[in-house]
């Protein structure tokens, strides 16, 4: 009979949003006439801008033409789209990115998950902790883990703990690792790094030969004119580093699909001779034969976020959510809450009162004020203890969340 | 410094569409004027059915309100293109297969190459000869194989040859394999499995415990009623079958990006405790942790392919093509050529004249009629000697292509 993989055998059972969905569904089940608003998931809310829709509806009329139409395209993205970005979000910020390091795809969580199909199975990982559970879960499936612990930390693993008492900055690695996973504005803490902050990885992973997997998929939230919004603000991070963007988070694309991953041809691993190779030619020569690229009709849409309309009208959709996240805030401070996060990204990461665990306090929320938030601990041990609150959602929700919240703990 | 993923070392360069793209671009820049005509590349010509079009339109104005706006869909894909594939493509041909138990994704070439992910690496792997190479390169970039040989065969893979010897039905593999590589009607021969031949396999992937990866992602060219358009078809396939589908070439969705895959909860595999583990169980979890489903606008134009004007527009569409691909037939036969496929298939898969190699081939119809296929050695070793045309083009193309043959060989 064919074998299956088993390292998929070591994944926990009780991921954290399938768990979340259970729980709230049996809250709803046993409590029909409850208005249940959920800030837990990180979903936008608002609709798609116009330029981007108008956008779209043309790409679709260019389809319906033989003159026009689109069949297979190239399966790194199309050169209009490619372009736009390298000259909108990096040479506009001084970072020397071409278009032709620009890989468009369908989503950075199939991305950051497909980027480990080119690396070899012996390299040394870390992670943030909290964190994103995706980078850690796809280590798991390629082998690079050994079993979790109670705690739910895998063996091989290197978690690097961020909390209120490092300011959420995590300390390097006490010993060397290959590959580095960081996440700036971060998800869940909401956290930001500075260009010294940054530049302490980037010389890192030079000196060590490191990877770092950047994602910067929150970066549009970035209101500090001082911080990076890509890696490649940073000196020599050509040299060590891969950056994950989206469309989801600044345009609204949750459900629309589109993402980049930059590969900077100046980026070199090792081969089992010790040669070095570079990661570009290999990163490439996956996405040609795995991929086939993003729909025509999406990629013309993302191209229109670079629109004068479009940037002005995704700004006016950053800021709504900034608001949310400013309103969700004080209103948590107002009762005594010490919150982090929320101004410099969408999601608001905060101490639970009176050292509730985490769930417990997912279970006292739903329970007493009939919200749904995101368990801390469900992203890592060192998120035990904090809770996260998603500004993605509408005003009016946001407003009776606040108010909720100060009726409970007010 | 991190290691690279060394088995893609083991890729040949020389990936065929490249070579032929590099081989027609130096003609071009010799002849500027040559009016050259591609029969290559297997890309769909004629504009989206305005069924689907329409479809996408109303889409987009929904993600254009609060009200109707779609954020995150399901991982699996939208249970309303789920059920209406599960009842027209299955269940109308008596194939007991539900919704659940199909994944929609973004392309048929991301799925068989994603589904090797869920598989142990020591599974022994059969393909047919000549094959679409993305079968083969994945398993190669996956460790599945050693190194390839002078005639581009790799160490550790069965090739299963399909010459016109044994009428492109290839006969069972000598040794037990775990997983074998079907493809019905056959890119690129254009042959098609009779539901005997069908049954021989289910029959001895069932007493093997092998796995079928069945790719029908041409099965709306099938015109003869007797020939199965999926595997489940027969008895038995739930047990030992995975099924690709794609509207790439029935809907025209090269460009536009839509496919799904078929996986029974009762597939088994092994893990190395020698336990039997649901398949399905791991599609689901490979697919909602490293994929986060298709664009909601692209599933509503994949759902409009079933609506009665949709079904309409695509018969018309495949109409069309087959036509060309009679036309094509009927004018090599007309000056002698030995052709194959083309009847059930958008392929015509003939044999060179005089004994030409492919290549051979290839050059001598670029160079005298400034026509472009695809060299049959480039699918495999057992692919020389022949050449493969594609229907997939414009009727005057496709008329003048004929001309030139006849000019030139007649």
């Amino acid at each position: 009979m064919a074998n299956i993989n088993d390292n998929f055998l070591k994944l926990k059972a009780g991921y954290l949003f399938p768990e979340i969905g259970r729980r709230v569904n049996a809250f709803c089940d046993a409590n029909a006439d409850a208005n249940v608003i959920k800030l837990g998931i990180g979903d936008v809310t608002e609709p798609l801008p116009e330029a981007i829709r108008t956008a779209m509806h043309s790409a679709i009329d260019e389809m319906g033409q033989s003159q026009t139409f689109r069949g297979y395209g190239p399966e790194q993205g199309y050169a209009f789209l490619r372009e736009a970005i390298a000259t909108n979000d990096f040479q506009s910020r001084g970072c020397d990115i071409s278009p032709e390091e620009i890989f468009i795809s369908d989503g950075s969580k199939c991305d950051t998950g497909n980027i480990l199909d080119i690396f070899g199975p012996g390299n040394t990982v870390a992670v943030q902790d909290p964190v994103y559970p995706v980078y850690v879960d796809t280590n798991v499936m390629a082998g690079r883990t050994g079993e979790a612990d109670e705690n739910g930390r895998y063996e091989g693993l290197t978690y690097l703990p961020c909390t209120a008492d490092n300011d959420f900055t995590p300390s390097l690695p006490e010993q060397p690792v290959d590959m580095i996973y960081l996440c700036y504005p971060n998800n869940p803490t909401g956290s930001v790094a500075s260009k010294e902050t940054l530049k302490k990885w980037v010389d890192y992973a030079n000196e060590n030969g490191s990877i770092i997997l950047f994602d910067a998929a929150y970066e549009a939230f970035i209101t500090d004119d001082s911080i990076p919004h890509s890696i490649y603000e940073i000196d020599g991070a050509r040299n060590c580093a891969i950056e994950f963007r989206s469309f989801s988070k600044n345009a609204g694309f949750t459900g629309t699909r589109c993402a980049l991953t930059v590969v900077p041809k100046s980026l070199k691993g090792k081969t089992a001779n010790g040669d070095e190779q570079e990661i570009h030619a290999l990163w490439n020569r996956r996405q040609s034969t795995k991929f086939n690229g993003v729909s025509y009709i999406i990629q013309r849409g993302a191209e229109a976020a670079y629109s004068d309309a479009g940037k002005e009208q995704i700004k006016t959709l950053i800021n709504f959510y900034l608001e949310n996240a400013s309103i969700l805030s004080e209103g948590l401070q107002s009762v005594g809450i010490n919150v982090f996060g929320g101004v410099n990204a969408p999601y608001i990461w905060l101490k639970t009162p009176e050292g509730m665990k985490s769930w417990e306090f997912f279970d006292h929320l739903l329970d007493k004020a009939h919200l749904v938030g995101t368990p801390g601990s469900g992203f890592g041990a060192s998120g035990e203890g904090y809770f996260r609150l998603s500004a993605f959602n509408s005003r009016a929700n946001v407003e009776e969340a606040v108010q909720r919240l100060k009726s409970l703990m007010g």
